[in-house]
């Protein structure tokens, strides 16, 4: 039998191709002194001048082929390329040191990525992982380093990476890479999030690939059980061929489902939305047949950029969205800056817990010009479809009936200058903080909606950061109390009869699905490639029969005992 | 009338003296180009012989008058004195670059302090305020500025600030300071904390207290409405220290309940204890005469020191406790750090989000030698008296169970090898986490009692960092969702037989004690200092009466709503 490896599954599906090993290049720096400073200041110059020239065409063909949000990370690069700060400061150590060019880049560099990422904040860090990607290209260029790009790789490969890098995943090109494998990430880091979305198969957190594997060796990735097999016996490329050949089946099977609607087997019918982070999503969307879009997170419109989105740019990427919707219903939520996304051009201050700062809400009723804006816009687009506006982290009656009051307000000054808006215009909120959870019966009266984003819902029930790894075990989507919570929302919303949808990762969970349902969930919001799988998962359950099951779940002790009576009964 | 200034009251009470207004002196240093590199690395060793010689004078005046907790701060600037990181680092500036020695600290010591201070966490930011002190008081030295010590003031004084740092207030000899008033700070800032330990009455966050009072004006503070008087007229002066007076009766009044239980109106007894740090807290718990301790934080035995405190310097602090409260409950939990509170010593990695990191049970659960050692000292100790052992930041029945295991597993042990252990002994777990607290009906089959923590359990809920200022309006204990927590716990552990009580702020809240009384609440446990106007508080309301009230409470949408209901009916 072959050597096997065994992981975190990210990404569903079957991957046999020869292994590419993504090492990172030796940059040790060994020459310090130089002898001619204005020699060393011209070869710094040079390379940026090569990695800007090299940056621009891998964008180019970034946007070609992978489309404009993967294509950003390159904008931030050629940023970075251009930083007066850090290339003036490179500059002032070569003429005040003494020191080689790739010296002086490397100094600087380190110490820039470690005050970034001592400021402990996603933002941060990314800057931090930017500047490190950056640095690199131009000590490449100034040590004669050939590095390699995954861009090149033109034959069918599997890659084998310690990690991949958000540059490194802009680069994949999905005609030829058919799985990877990592040492090290969870279920929701950032390379298994990609791989998902670009729908190649892989296994995060094996430990070890990159010190098992070599260059060329035959390689199986098993994205549905999360394992990596190394040089398989024939028996064994036969046997994952067939389940190849299933997952194509099944996949071939869900497809069918593309123009149906979602009908539980006792014949009730729930919504399958998708999420969605700009426009460009909306193809995904449409070809998985997605019955709406339960979450358009619109942060995207504000980042990577120097300054504010106008109204009118955002009126135009909100009307786009609808508009190809065709009147099925799209739920915009309103900027959720701040915590673990924060726009530079805001200047909002450095926090000791973002995860419970200033953020989304909180931060709009204070910045009301901005948040006046974004709520114009999205009135203006709401004439030509089926929008629905939602706000994110509310966690008072008063957040609530502020953003209200906003809102009428711009719609009355609208209307007063003659513009149309639509007049069904439903309003709702995130329930994604346990206290709007727990008065739900207080809210259930002042909206049109909820939808529970269960990522920060459970985050903040069990009081653990979900990109904390050291307590990523305290993120239980089935733990009793996270399921209560849910509960008493959809009775609470039920009771005043609005309605509820959940647009968290939870939604698109298999084992959470059976209880969502029971509990009455109305409708479920998830990533697009999850809602063929959830259709016919759906298609398979009785609402009533789970109902009860549902409400005996909630009795249980622990996480781990609602998830093995859920798959004792229906799996 | 007189200049009147508004703040936050901080500190019950009414103080009539003269101002002295706390001023930081001008540290610009001017001279940067120094002739002798060796002078200069002279006066720098003289200036840091200087300053440990009267940081270990203050250090032995702060131990004798003030105590052992407020004079651990002088043990930390000592620390920072003796630090070679930082002093090779002046010294390395003044003969790399020939600068004076005050260039040279300055220098080092703000890139420093801005490295800890951009590092966000408590502990991280306590640190650079101890090298900014001390780097003022050698830079003192060097420049020939005296720095002023608060510790020397010898007649009846107001002391005006801007703030007041932990190293100030240590200095406090409430003896001759009647009062303070600062321009920034809130109620749960460490200048506020420390007034009421104090019992001084203090107004904080006045805005511009250092800006309108001068050094020799007669100020009144009024700790009881927020208000500051600079300069009051005859009348005012009248009406003032009638107030003062009235307030010492109602103390004297107080007083008089310190040997009596805590009884309602209609005859149910609660219990009204006392939270504490240190055994030396026991002194103001017994003259306050609460009937227990609700909370001993065990965090302080592993504070300012260089490693873990043994097993048995651990069982002589907690039977000191037990000994001493002759019967009475003790309620001890176990460490709590992480989060804001870090030892330097355990190496932990930061965290982006610390208060939804690695802390409290979850790094105890870890690192089981350290914790078992605490745990055979609780049980040793548990033999001297009623103690009880409570486990903090509980969020699944596992970790419960984990600990309970590890527990018994050493209770066997001490057994086993003869050591006596009480029978009785009740093990209980804070209930500071939303998940615990909606699922209380399965926690509370596996516990002999709940301890409601609230600071934790209100922050959680609202998702807002109460050390955030800028969501600090999210703090609120009458929020109809906590409310409905307590409700839920209180309920879930009367229906299994179980005692509640709480620890956190709110128990000893005027606004919020007729709520806790209506809900059921059976233990109330708050700082020594509000243990007597509780019990003069409860004994004139009606637990029956209030029932209903409580649950109408519930029913509120806002934290405003339920504060002007109890306003309305019960003040």
């Amino acid at each position: 039998m072959s050597n096997t490896l065994t992981g975190i599954a990210a990404s569903a599906g079957i991957a046999i191709a020869k292994a590419f090993v993504h090492e990172e290049p030796d940059f040790t720096v060994k020459q310090k002194e130089a002898s001619n400073k204005e020699k060393e200041v011209e070869r710094l110059t040079e390379a940026l001048a090569q990695s800007t020239k090299e940056l621009e065409e891998i964008k180019q063909k970034a946007l070609k082929e992978l489309g404009e949000d993967k294509a950003e990370i390159f904008s931030a690069h050629l940023l970075v390329l251009s930083d007066p700060e850090l290339i003036d400061s490179v500059k002032g150590k070569i003429n005040d040191d003494g020191v080689t060019a790739e010296y002086a880049l490397n100094e600087v560099a380190n110490m820039f990525i470690s005050m970034f990422e001592n400021m402990d904040n996603a933002y941060m860090q990314e800057r931090a992982a930017d500047i490190r990607d950056v640095s690199r290209r131009v000590l490449g260029h100034l040590m004669g380093i050939q590095v390699v790009s995954l861009a090149a790789i033109a034959e069918d490969t599997v890659i084998i990476a310690h990690d991949l890098t958000p540059s490194d995943t802009a680069q994949l090109n999905p005609a030829v890479i058919k799985g990877f494998a990592t040492d090290i990430g969870g279920r929701t880091s950032h390379s298994a999030i990609m791989s998902r979305s670009l729908e190649i198969p892989a296994v995060v957190g094996t430990k070890q690939a990159t010190k098992t594997i070599a260059n060329g060796d035959m390689i199986i990735v098993d994205g549905i059980d999360g394992d990596v097999l190394i040089n398989p016996s024939e028996e064994e490329l036969t046997t994952y061929k067939q389940k190849q050949q299933q997952f194509a089946e099944q996949k071939a099977e869900w497809a069918k489902l593309v123009n149906e609607q979602t009908v539980t087997k006792d014949g009730v019918h729930v919504e399958l939305a998708a999420n969605i982070g700009t426009p460009q999503d909306l193809d995904g969307v449409l070809a998985n047949g997605a019955e709406g879009i339960g979450l358009y997170r619109t942060e995207f419109l504000y980042m990577g950029r120097t300054e504010l989105p106008s109204e009118e740019e955002q009126f135009e990427a909100y009307k786009e969205v609808v508009e190809r919707m065709e009147g099925k219903p799209v739920v915009i939520r309103t900027l959720d800056i701040g915590g673990d996304k924060e726009l530079p051009y805001l200047d909002l201050p450095e926090e000791m817990n973002p995860f419970l700062g200033f953020r989304a809400i909180r931060l709009c009723l204070e910045k009301q010009d901005m948040f006046r804006d974004q709520l114009r816009a999205l009135l203006r687009a709401s004439a030509y479809g089926n929008l629905k506006i939602m706000f994110p982290m509310i966690a008072t009656i008063e957040e609530l009936r502020e953003a209200k009051e906003i809102l009428a307000d711009e719609k009355e000054k609208l209307k007063a200058d003659g513009v149309t808006v639509s007049e069904e215009l439903e309003v709702g909120i995130m329930v994604e903080i346990p206290s709007t959870a727990v008065a739900a019966p207080q809210f259930a009266k002042e909206v049109d909606f909820f939808s529970i984003g269960t990522n920060d819902l459970i985050q903040y029930t069990m009081a653990a950061d979900r990109m904390n790894e050291r307590v990523s075990y305290l993120y239980q989507p089935y733990h009793p109390a996270v399921l209560r919570l849910i509960d008493m929302v959809i009775k609470a919303a039920h009771a005043e009869n609005k309605w509820v949808g959940m647009c968290g990762e939870m939604a698109g969970d298999e084992i959470a699905i059976p209880l969502l349902l029971g509990l009455g969930l109305d409708e479920f919001s998830m990533s697009a490639t999850s809602v063929l799988p959830a259709r016919s998962q759906l298609s398979k359950l009785s609402k009533e029969e789970l109902s009860t099951f549902a409400q005996n779940a909630l009795l249980e002790s622990t996480s781990e005992a609602v998830e093995t009576l859920v798959k004792k009964h229906y799996q």
